[in-house]
């Protein structure tokens, strides 16, 4: 697998207005772009701090999954992810190597990316999400 | 505060070594450094990935900080750090505008660097470290 770019880290949190007015005012974060996505269940924004994008996710309902991961786990890290430039391959291959692929298609992320997840069984407690442009 | 890159995102693993082998393999990370620091009680491998340096931290024994942590939390996002050029100056500002600090004054950490960490209750559940090469 190849990933030639982080593209994002994702931190969960309970109120995405209030993280983002800390990022910004604490460590100088630019905000990038503000998205409420209703039917992923998921209210986000994007700021830049030292070169990376870093993702402040929050759920729009307890009985979404960053609803869910928050109640279990609290705040903190969700995921990473890494930009690939040909998702399939790079899940064909990770697959081949016995990775434990949580999607082992590619699917709809936000942004309109291509996304998938593989199993935090294979990398070490870490969650990785692929990304990719889609066609 | 100005991040002026991410200097590394850190992994608590249970092996360093197995977790080298699968990063290498798997997903093509590349070997940067590898370091034991008895008196950290930290068995640290350095690798790139996705244009980051990922720092697999392994622990020389459970009564360790890393060991702790593993104990507690199982492997998996240990803490993000941050380049600055000025690190006091970075604290002291933190600080003034609220920020809970765990270190309130340099301190050495791996590599030769300073290294100071901010407290995840100001970052909402995430540990940050700064990090700025010593004079």
């Amino acid at each position: 697998m190849q990933a030639k770019s982080t593209h994002h880290i994702a931190v969960a949190v309970n109120s995405v207005d209030e993280a983002l007015a800390t990022y910004q005012q604490l460590f100088g974060a630019v905000l990038e772009h503000r998205e409420t996505v209703p039917e992923q269940g998921v209210d986000a924004a994007t700021v830049m701090l030292g070169g990376n994008r870093i993702e402040l996710l929050g759920a729009t309902g307890p009985d979404t999954p960053v609803g869910k991961f928050l109640a279990k786990r609290g705040q903190g890290i969700h995921h990473i992810a890494f930009e690939v430039d040909d998702l399939r391959a790079s899940l064909a291959e990770l697959e081949a190597k016995g990775a434990q692929l949580i999607d082992t298609e590619p699917r709809r992320g936000l942004h309109g990316l291509e996304v998938a997840f593989i199993h935090p069984e294979t990398s070490y407690g870490v969650l990785y999400e692929l990304v990719t442009n889609a066609a």
